[in-house]
């Protein structure tokens, strides 16, 4: 396998070592800047560098771009229009609404299919990257309904052979998502520090210090002024949204306190407590894997679109392989998804898209 | 020494554990609850087990009140009753304007010293106590100006021996910087985890997986319901008026968002990450210890006085010790302050306040 990072910072030059260990791939690096691409060779993040866009997508089965945010559409574009169309082109970008939008309708856009690792935020650069950076780490992949079938599988595979766990959501509800479990936190810290700043350099004349609630609240604050400014940038509405949203809650938050009802607040703090846990059992794997046989019909787009159902339904796909049948006009793909409960909605999902579907069993 | 602890929970207990170790202390505990006391004493927290506070208290030197929030008035005006003019009481409670300002001119009421220890707040009750609980943890100290010297000298300097870092500061502030510092993260936490509970469930049939930054931001969501809900009514103004000045800050950081001005964005990103490390800082010890002594006259009020004015002026006292003279009617106080800058800061305060003051020099 053959495959073309385009900019080999933190997350390009764990892609290109995980893939020269994993996928046994030979990995070709394109970087403006020459001397991070000898950088890369050296560390083993890279096979060898190109000078070019154009020569570093070459024949690649897999490109993924990842330049900073807003580099990215001038770069998928180049990536696109420099490969052929075998080639499957990602990126690793934090905001995906705009980059997919932006892609559009221009030729070879089929073969664009946006990412996002949830890895690897604290530190930067190719000295920094690992060749486990994605180990179990959520890593979402944003194909359009136009997306091409074996490309979205081959993404997949790779993705997860890279040591991720895929998952199909669309660049409009990933963006939303981003906002409230990940934007939204980076903008109450900020808030928080300097709300902090004011009220204590109000009150005396060295700061005092903060307790541990105070430090894990405010981990993120200030996190890669660079980056965030554009990731805000890119997802300015969700966000602003979210935080239109928690002005509200903590308005009505002030007005519980203030009335004093220690019972009342204490009911809020249960409420709270709960919530937290839904949200991180959420996180918990589904146990061990079934198998899911779809049949389909072989046109495009299919496999972007059950992916997405099924991201949707909140079904992981651990694993994937698509059979075209001999007449390449029907198909089946067979899915892996963890546990019996899952594997089950998985397959009514599929059915009430029209396509027949079976659950073959548990498998460790 | 002898010492009483009313309330044998974590806290109490942890206390008993380390006066026990460590001031080689008889420690004797109440608690409403007598399976509690058995407990206690066969974990070794507490000597022996009281069945009123008044037999608690006898002749105890000093007592620490460690029961909930709202049953500490009651608590600390029984201990005083039942004591002695030797006995100094103190609590260990999160907020501390309601209780000082509710003992306001009680019979006794000079030798009360709020407390504040900053540890512990994952676990609860005895079984969880532990002898090096408070080791490093910041105690704030919360004197009235009416507070006896001698009082307030041997509270600290049990706090210290406990393992802890005595800090004296006014109630009132106590309470202000503890609603910036811990009940607003605990607000902020809480509203974020009901947020992304109704977002997210609006969005997916399943909650999706949160990441690093939403963990950490929200990790302190829902703590110990019926406790933060005694926290919060006794603060509650406090805490109100801060949420107040962070939904001003919310409503400004999604303008500036909306706006859509990364470089703006960027450049709020690294005010908060210098508003961090700023407050980060203020927790660094401040060097090797230099002795100051301090000339007083002996008169109710000046060790509690000088204490709060180095508070103020961000000077954390390590050590303490007083002197008094022959006379009775003049003293010295000698204090030992990290670092010659604060040492000399000290100086200059203590002098400002019409003491003679010198810095004897460094000793590590």
């Amino acid at each position: 396998m053959r495959i073309a990072v385009l900019g080999v910072g933190l997350i390009g030059g764990s892609i290109g070592m995980a893939a020269r260990a994993r996928l046994e791939a030979k990995v070709v690096g394109f970087d403006p800047d020459a001397a991070i691409l000898d950088r890369a060779e050296a560390l083993g993040a890279i096979d060898e560098g190109s000078a070019t866009v154009a020569a570093a997508v070459g024949n690649a089965e897999i490109v993924f771009c990842a330049a900073p945010v807003r580099a990215l559409p001038a770069l998928a574009a180049a990536a696109l229009a420099a490969s052929g169309d075998y080639t499957v082109v990602s990126d690793v970008g934090s905001t995906k609404r705009t980059l997919v939008a932006g892609l559009g309708s221009e030729p070879g856009s089929e073969r664009f299919i946006g990412g996002h690792p949830l890895a690897g935020a604290e530190t930067a650069g190719v000295q920094n990257a690992r060749a486990d950076l994605f180990d179990g780490a959520r890593w979402y992949l944003t194909p359009t309904e136009q997306a091409g079938g074996m490309h979205y599988d081959r993404l997949q595979r790779a993705v997860a052979d890279l040591g991720a766990r895929p998952q199909a959501v669309e660049a409009d509800l990933h963006d939303r998502l981003m906002a409230t479990v990940s934007h939204l936190p980076h903008v109450i810290a900020n808030v928080l520090v300097g709300q902090a700043r004011t009220a204590l350099s109000d009150e005396t004349e060295r700061l005092p210090e903060v307790g541990p609630s105070f430090r894990d609240t405010t981990r993120v604050a200030g996190a890669n002024p660079a980056i965030w400014g554009d990731i805000f940038a890119a997802n300015a509405e969700a966000v602003a949204g979210e935080i239109d949203a928690v002005v509200a809650r903590l308005e009505a938050a002030a007005e519980l306190i203030r009335g004093g009802d220690a019972a009342a607040v204490a009911a809020w703090h249960r409420d709270a407590l709960d919530a937290r846990r839904e949200l991180l059992e959420a996180d918990v794997a589904g146990g061990e894997l079934h198998e899911l046989r779809v049949g389909v019909e072989n046109r495009p787009g299919t496999v972007a679109e059950i992916a997405l159902a099924l991201g949707r339904a909140g079904v992981n796909i651990e694993d994937m392989a698509l059979y075209p049948a001999a007449d390449m006009r029907t198909g089946a793909i067979t899915l892996w998804v963890g546990g019996a409960e899952q594997a089950e909605r998985a397959a009514s999902v599929v059915r009430g898209m029209g396509h027949s579907a079976s659950v073959v069993g548990g498998s460790a």
